[in-house]
């Protein structure tokens, strides 16, 4: 497609509309404040606006903790059911309407008549896809997916992806936008359902609804077993390089060949792929790009601080 | 079955027996070093020793920043060729051999003439059976799995569960004794391929796998969604916590409601179980379980604590 998107400058950006007051855009309209930034929040109904004040407030306190922007103030706040209102004069759009597909369509379809066609509207959809969502948009280019995780003030990953009629300069805009005000921005390669890191939370889900569903584990058991085995780890490393670790010296080719065979074992209901040679290499490149210059040693060495210094800091406050 | 096992006190367990000389094996006698206990190592080739003290080394950095009991040396351990002289005073045995049933029988039934009756055999296998693994046994009613968590001297997590012919004193025995010295012992209702965390955590990988041989992530952008993303929650709350503190006020029953519905949706090549009333009641009542008397507020301001905990901590060492 052609580039129609010119974004403004990042400094540039001065007001931020939020669209819904729930914990997600609550939870972005915080962070935005906390970075310094002139927040218009879109409410369905005011009635909801006590509950957003009070999320923002529960908010802050973190954000506080962790350190405020210059001139950051939760007085930069404003509040409205007016969507026009809500959105005049705005820099950039982040949208957290309910996952409803024919409500996200009709917004979008509003905000194209609304919003200036250089500024982004980002969707933090949690799986819809965004060829859908701006399927009504009169001016689609500048529509991306911005995902966040909850709570969106403390966890800094934003999946981002456009569809089918998005422009790739506006998903290049809001990456850059993004680290800009520092989240941790994950460009994917495609549109695909669930994104990454929903889907990969959503797998080890539906192995817990099994489980519960079998009598196998309760939901004591689960949560238990989670946060004092692998959980930890998925503070700092990732599952490749969590593996990667776990060969040893030999990394993630020595972890292949040991546990491959592990993959016909009916360890869950999900079924492994064949660990063709091509997987195998994509593995084994990947974790080698993931460590870097890092060897086993220096790697055993961070994960280990890393581990020590998140009991200590847990065990502080009591956790 | 007849209880055969009558265990000695916690308090008299004086000699460990590790053995294997690999990560596991080096990462328990570590800690039990650092509890105060003397350990012999069981080494099936003394040219592995040099290994075995460089990793005791590693952790040892860990466990004094984490505080080592009176009179904690490493010059409590001693090492050894000899299955006979490794196992001579034990007063408890953990098994860290490698991962192959033909030779954990062999190993089991030659353990069985060797140790006294009343002291437990715990293997730290991943996945195997107790059942098949104790079959050789001729006393198999004190041995159990004891499974531990990547590095066993951090992570604090032991899945126990007993064989077919495993005397349920025993299981108990041992629940207690990992709780006496530290560690996170969960006992298993019953036993199940892959144990509890090894499924939960299998799932997550095979989905892994799936999406690097359909190209729809690289390692990196998995690794980074994780780290970034749900990673810091599992720190400190099980996927049923998370999900119960994700349905705001309304707890698991709303998110059910919310999110059931993507169940049916392709996220993962796993699919879900029905989510019928009695599984649905099931997760209710378990999230209820977790969640103790911490309403939402207090859920949600231990999780902010703990993220912001993390953060600062990881941040302070660079991570």
């Amino acid at each position: 497609m052609s580039h129609k998107f010119k974004g403004i400058k990042l400094d540039e950006v001065r007001t931020i509309t939020c669209i819904g007051a729930g914990p997600i855009g609550a939870g972005w309209a915080a962070w935005f404040l906390a970075k310094g930034y002139r927040v218009n929040a879109y409410l369905h109904d005011l009635a909801e606006e006590p509950s957003l004040h009070s999320l923002i407030e529960t908010a802050w306190v973190s954000l506080e903790s962790l350190g405020l922007a210059e001139g950051a103030t939760r007085n930069n706040l404003t509040c409205t059911n007016d969507l026009a209102e809500a959105v005049a004069n705005a820099d950039f759009v982040q949208e957290c309407a309910p996952e409803n597909m024919e409500l996200k369509q009709a917004l979008y379809a509003r905000l194209g008549e609304l919003v200036p066609d250089n500024v982004v509207i980002a969707s933090s959809t949690s799986g819809l896809p965004m060829t859908e969502i701006q399927a009504d948009c009169p001016n689609p280019w500048r529509t991306v997916v911005g995902h966040p995780f909850n709570p969106p003030y403390l966890l800094p990953l934003v999946e981002v992806v456009g569809g089918a009629d998005t422009d790739p300069e506006a998903v290049r805009w809001v990456v850059d936008f993004y680290r800009h005000i520092g989240k941790a921005p994950l460009a994917l390669n495609r549109e695909i359902p669930g994104f990454i890191a929903t889907r990969l939370q959503e797998a080890m889900w539906r192995e817990v609804l099994h489980m519960l569903d079998n009598d196998e584990a309760t939901v004591e058991q689960i949560d238990f077993a989670i946060v004092n085995g692998p959980g930890p780890r998925w503070a700092m490393m990732g599952p490749c390089l969590t593996y990667h670790l776990g060969g040893g010296e030999g990394g993630m080719a020595y972890c292949l060949d040991q546990f491959g065979p592990a993959l016909k074992l009916p360890w869950t209901r999900l079924e492994a792929p064949e660990l063709a040679e091509h997987l195998r290499e994509r593995l084994i490149e990947g974790a080698d790009r993931v460590a870097g210059n890092r060897d086993y040693t220096q790697l055993n060495r961070e994960r280990d601080l890393g581990l020590v210094a998140i009991a200590k800091a847990l065990k502080e406050i009591g956790g």
